[in-house]
């Protein structure tokens, strides 16, 4: 698999720097930026060049692989300590996704082993971060047609922040499963939650769903129950920031209020997410940390102010979903299903390719 | 009462000119815009210079005494039948809010009446506009007051659009209940759901609070459930564009979303809104008609571009909220509770003054 995909990849590595789609700049301006430090791909992470779970993991381990490139030293042990140095840097950049940890800790665990080289330590870290990338499309593909197999032939699905390409890789999770329930010629139509304050569903997600034709439109967040109420949704999907041992569920701030109101509407709500977001070290939601971000986000969009001068600003970029709002947990190793605390476990210890 | 009360007033008679706020320039300018025909209040009633349902309702009313003003005839019956049209072309401005429809009717009802001259007629209606908005004031301060009773001693509460001076006369319906607490010296604190798509809240009601130093933040309106959960809130205050006889109330789009994540959460939910926002000819929240409004509200904020070019939009501008999501309705003459239907019916024939 190549950077040639017929998506172009979000984040991916070449000759030595790593690359991003630059989503700050999106709808309006589609920009490649490329990064030649890890602490310049940590700078990304925080400021959200590249955001999304999946894609946040991928672009940590490139991060690490090029603070591994980058180190001049004859010492395999120097080269360890460096690498250590740059995942402890790169896991201060967002504090609640836990795929950026999982790929951390995948980063770590290989630097850990032994080599004969510095070489050949720099080869084997290079190649288990394309490995991550590679493996997160595919995940994504296979957690597609698991989703998909859950989308009625004629559907209106409700979708939050992004979650697609753009979140990942390549694909997406929760809109990867629109994306594959439109390829398998389902008639979808998706109301795309605008999702304040950064705007990801306006701004990226509506950008991904016309480039591919997928009909939907974008409204206000608030808007979602009055369609659910009044013109019938078949269902919902999110993606997962993460995922605790008992099913609570990390998602972009508004996933909540979405989930609470479709389930008082009886309309099926899923998270779709890789295992590698599933947290076992974290038992319920109220263990996971929320980020709080700057006021600008609020009070700002783009360049115009919305607020009045030196207002106060409540900023939490994320909310927690408990567990009794959520249908169902898409994977790539399956659709979990209630109770989900045993569900999750029994999944978990699964082999992957069990 | 003058138009130099404490606050100013959002839309006043002065000189045989309509005086408004110029809404949709808070809270970067404050500016008193003035108009000098039936027609350009009517254009800015739908184009919202003015909004909220008790403003338009006063809007309305001067309107049509601007539209008696400015007509020459010696004819009381030609007078009368300009007044008529008058009232027509106001009635399309905006589609929700009952008080529109209200105070043209109660201005129909007093052009109907016998008058000796022209100018008795001129004057009568010119009487009744500000009677209107006079009245608004006072109606606005016992809804205050009766709700202030309901806001415990300290307290945290989620307010959603705007509802304060710039949505009435004076003083507010939802925001006059916390203003009146405020004032009672009660400790409120106010997370103000910003309101997308026009973010009345973000512009208008944290502009209101900050001149009076009421202790608030803005918040996206996806936050206001994680607020509730982590946080404790211990009520929410909403306005109504119109409240049906069984309770059911049409208000800004996401008040629904509000109001179901709300009781998840045990949080009481009161709409407050004078009688007049109550319509006996609209059974249920089904007979209301919600208006859809352009696209470019939800595609732009203020100048800045936030979804690729030419996508598709949903925006209702208004919701229905079930009266089972009600907690109470704080009207003028008291608070409804549940059974609205019986309940409201009473209030309803009470002598307004009983």
């Amino acid at each position: 698999m190549t950077n040639t995909d017929e998506l172009k990849r979000t984040v991916y590595w070449e000759d030595g720097r790593v690359f991003m789609i630059n989503q700050p700049e999106l709808p309006l301006k589609y920009e490649i930026v490329s990064f030649g430090t890890y602490r310049e791909v940590a700078d990304a992470i925080r400021t959200m060049v590249v955001r999304g779970a999946p894609a946040i993991g991928a672009a940590a381990g490139f991060g690490m692989a090029l603070a591994a490139h980058n180190f001049e030293t004859d010492s395999v042990d120097a080269l360890r300590g460096h690498v250590k140095e740059a995942g402890d840097v790169l896991a201060k950049s967002r504090p609640t996704a836990v795929n950026l940890f999982w790929a951390i800790k995948r980063m770590q665990t290989l630097a850990a082993m032994d080599f004969d080289s510095v070489g050949a330590m720099k080869t084997a870290l290079l190649d288990e971060a394309q490995k991550i990338a590679d493996e997160d499309v595919e995940i994504n593909k296979r957690m597609g047609a698991n989703g998909a197999a859950l989308v009625p032939q004629k559907a209106t699905i409700i979708h939050h922040c992004n979650t697609g390409s753009l979140a990942t890789v390549n694909w997406g999770t929760a809109l990867g499963v629109v994306r594959s329930a439109f390829y398998d010629n389902k008639d979808v139509f998706v109301l795309v939650d605008e999702t304040r304050p950064r705007l990801q569903g306006a701004r990226l997600t509506s950008w991904e769903l016309k480039e591919e034709n997928i009909p939907h439109k974008v409204i206000a967040d608030g808007a979602s129950g009055h369609y659910m109420r009044t013109q019938g949704v078949d269902l919902c999907v999110v993606g997962a920031d993460r995922i605790a041992a008992n099913g609570d569920t990390a998602n972009k701030i508004g996933t909540y209020n979405l989930a609470v109101v479709a389930k008082e509407n009886g309309v099926p709500f899923y998270v779709v997410a890789p295992t590698s977001t599933i947290d076992m070290e974290t038992p319920t939601g109220d263990d996971i940390e929320i980020e709080e971000r700057g006021a600008q986000e609020v009070t700002h969009v783009r360049d115009a102010q919305v607020t009045p001068d030196g207002v106060d600003v409540g900023n939490p970029a994320f909310d927690v979903t408990p567990a009794k709002f959520i249908t169902a947990i898409v994977t790539e190793r399956g659709v979990v299903y209630p109770p989900f605390e045993a569900n999750i476990r029994e999944i978990m210890t699964e082999d992957a390719d069990g």
